[in-house]
Formats: structure tokens, C-alpha cells, sequence
């Protein structure tokens, strides 16, 4: 058991049945930089090889794991615990969404606290005995006509929706590949240079539009956004066709 | 081709290898109400045999799914089309997390245009001539260090963020199973209950701090989120306290 405080919440895998998907639980969870597992009265005992296989890189999560014949033992330590459910139960308890649990969940880690979430084995789910156990329930909003995550899933969502709270990543960011935008003078000088070939090449046909086709054509360039690579193509392109008519 | 503006992206599985692959990630896409899949060149052809097992309920997904030979056909009707990739890739090209580039794709269906988001295939994903084919990037936020999202887990995730897109569920709901929060009054009433109680049990020794000890208990309990149920319950502990001390 850690002595400082945790950076992040456990993820307490109860009663899961098949080895397998403690191996892919363990997967998604370091997909999300979550390394903290703690295991209740897993069927199949501890260790377990099938885990282990499906884990592959992912290994380190399950060595790490602490394993506890009980609920109450696994979460002795823990000030503030979700549990992960698909559908209604007839207890009084607050319902979050994964955004705002782990929103909450990150709150509280930052206050020193421990948290846990609780994923239940993969046929049945958390049973109300183990829900009575936790703070808060965490309910995925899933299409109610078909919902179908199983294990590994539900502890994606919740690790992605953790990520997504430490906010350490940008919304939109832009792959410049080496080039830069391109400037309005190099924008200016490519509209002219196009407009001049196309006026070369008889483009602006009849006469009575060519105002108004210029116009959009000019309004096109000055609205994409271009780099300077791409205009040097562009040049590249009136000229080689210059090249191109000359050659006959 | 449905002539109706649609009300959800297509997601677009380009060049998909399993037959498994195809049927989770039509589960994955259900998921979230996603029913609009589109498949470019699927290796072992189609139908799929394999794929049908493996969706199950999701089995409408994959009979309504549009089979294109190439990306071009597939992606023909679309006005702005998202690339999912991992890693970085040597193009210009704006890069979006899942949650900016759900909420972009819904601003540009609200506005009527068809939006796709591609899926690459499950060994190396997408090749930079699909990418070239996208308006932008999808780059999922994951552990550089543990990156093993496979196909139908980022179906998965990004369904999610479509759906969060929606806002068609509220962050924190109550489940109140029968009963509803106590009001103030009957706060007051039980606070003065267990406070009496309390004095008469000789809790509030010693006498200089007694003052102090009937505060901190008062505000306790209007601080604790109560039901109704909860109240009665706990005005049934001190009658039941009294019953057991006048037993004797």
C-alpha cells in the first residue's frame, strides 16, 4: 500500500470472471496512464496466466495489482468511491456521468484523497450490496435500446474521461509537416499570377462575367488556408502549364 | 444513398481486415444510437460471415452499411470527412481531439452537411493517401508510452463523444428510489431531537465545551444530503436508544 498520495483513482476490478478481460481492463487502463488495479475475489484465483497473455504490454499494471478477498478490504484506504453501473437500482444515491465523476474524481486526488471506481464482474454486474459500499454511481449514458459495454469498455470510457480531466492536451492543434501559412502578400501574388494565366488561357468567357468570375476566384484563394508550400505548387502548376502550351 | 440530411456522422471502416473487427465495431457504433457505416474494401469481402456473429444485436448496422470499392466512392456525398490516426504523420493538417471534433461535426450537421470519420485498418491504420482525403485529423489523447487502442475501442470512444455531443443527458442526475430530500424544517426537527436526546444521554461533557459540541453536531446535520427515509430512520435509532435504556 502507497504511503503518498495518490496522483490518479484505483480502478477495483470485483469478482471479474474471466482472465482475459482482466488483461484487457489492464490494457485500457495504461492506454490512460492508469496504473493502480485493485482486484476482488477473482474467480479464477491469482495470479492468472490468461490475464497475464492478454495484458502483454500491459503487465506491469497486473504485477502491480493488490488483490482482496472482500470488498470493505480493497477499499479500507479509500476516502470516496464510484461505482460503474448500466442500469437503475433501487438505492438513494447521486448519478454522475463519467465527465463529471471524474471531474469530481480529480477534485478530490488533488485534495489528497484516494478514490476508487468499481467495475462489477462481466455477466451480472455490481451486485446493490456492493453499490451500498460506494459514495456515488457512475452510469455511462449508452443507447438504452442497446447497450452493450462490456468490461474492458466501461474501463476505457472511465480512463479516457480521467485523461480528458488533467486537460494536458490541447483541443485542436495544427501539423505544419515543416511549412508555414502562407502571407497575404504570397496569397496576392498567386491570385494575380492565376488570374493572368486564366485570362491567358481565355478563362473569362463571356466577357460580361469575367468581372464577377474573377472576383469569386480571387475570393476562393483568399479564403482557403494555404501555406507557403502549397502556393509554391501552385505556381508551379500555371507554370508547368505555360510549359505545357508552349511546347504545343 | 438516403436523400434526408442526416442526423449523425458515418463512420467509415476503410479497408478493415477481421470480420470480428467489423461486428464489434458496428456494436461499439449502436453503443451510442451510431447506425450510418460505411466499409471501403473490406478484406474478406461481403457480406461477412464472421462480422455478422460478432455485431449480434448490432446486425442492422451491417445490413444497412454502404460497401464502396475505394475511399473516393466512399466518402463521394460527404462535405467534411475526420481521420482517425495515432501518430503524427508528415501532412498539414489540423489535428482534433475526439471531444473538439464530435463537437465540430455536430455543428456541421445542425447546419445540414454530410460529416464521415475514418477508421483505418487494424494493423497500421490509415495511409497517408486516405489522410490526404480528410478535411482533418481525430488524434485520440493516449499514454505515448502505451498506445493499443484497437479498431472497435476507437469506434468506441469516439461514439462516446458523439453522444456527449448530443447533450441529451444530464451531467448528475439523483436516483431517489421512492423518497425526496428532507426539508429544513425537518432537519431542524431531528437536529433538536438528537440534540435532546444527546443532553439527556450526558453527551456533552464536559460543560465548557458543550456549546461547541451541540454546533458542530447541529451543523452536521445540515450539511448531510438527507431524505426523508433518512430522517424517520434516524428519529427510529433515538426512540429505539430511549426504549433500550428504559428496558433498564
Amino acid at each position: 500500500m502507497s504511503v503518498t498520495p495518490p496522483t490518479a483513482p484505483s480502478f477495483v476490478l470485483v469478482r471479474p470472471q474471466m482472465g482475459e478481460n482482466i488483461g484487457a481492463a489492464a490494457r485500457a487502463m495504461l492506454n490512460f496512464g492508469l496504473e493502480h488495479m485493485r482486484i476482488v475475489a477473482p474467480r479464477d484465483g491469482w495470479p492468472n496466466p490468461a490475464a497475464v497473455a492478454m495484458a502483454s504490454g500491459a503487465g506491469r499494471v497486473l504485477d502491480a495489482a493488490r488483490v482482496s478477498p472482500d470488498l470493505p478490504d480493497a477499499l479500507a484506504d479509500c476516502s470516496f468511491v464510484f461505482a460503474t453501473t448500466a442500469r437503475d437500482r433501487d438505492l438513494t444515491k447521486p448519478v454522475y456521468t463519467p465527465e463529471a465523476a471524474m471531474e469530481l474524481a480529480a477534485q478530490k486526488i488533488a485534495a489528497g484523497q484516494r478514490v476508487a471506481v468499481l467495475f462489477g464482474p462481466e455477466r451480472a454486474g455490481l451486485e446493490n450490496d456492493d453499490i451500498s459500499r460506494a459514495n456515488a454511481i457512475v452510469s455511462v449514458p449508452v443507447n438504452p435500446e442497446f447497450a452493450s459495454l462490456n468490461l474492458a469498455q466501461c474501463v476505457l470510457l472511465m480512463g479516457y474521461e480521467w485523461m480528458r480531466q488533467q486537460g494536458n492536451f490541447t483541443p485542436v492543434v495544427q501539423e505544419m509537416a515543416g511549412t508555414d501559412w502562407a502571407q497575404h502578400s504570397e496569397i496576392e501574388h498567386l491570385a494575380k499570377h492565376y488570374e493572368e494565366r486564366m485570362e491567358d488561357a481565355g478563362f473569362f468567357y463571356p466577357e460580361h462575367k469575367a468581372a464577377s468570375m474573377k472576383t469569386n476566384l480571387r475570393n476562393m484563394w483568399s479564403r482557403l488556408p494555404l501555406t507557403r508550400a502549397d502556393v509554391q505548387m501552385l505556381h508551379g502548376t500555371l507554370r508547368q502549364m505555360v510549359r505545357w502550351k508552349e511546347r504545343g
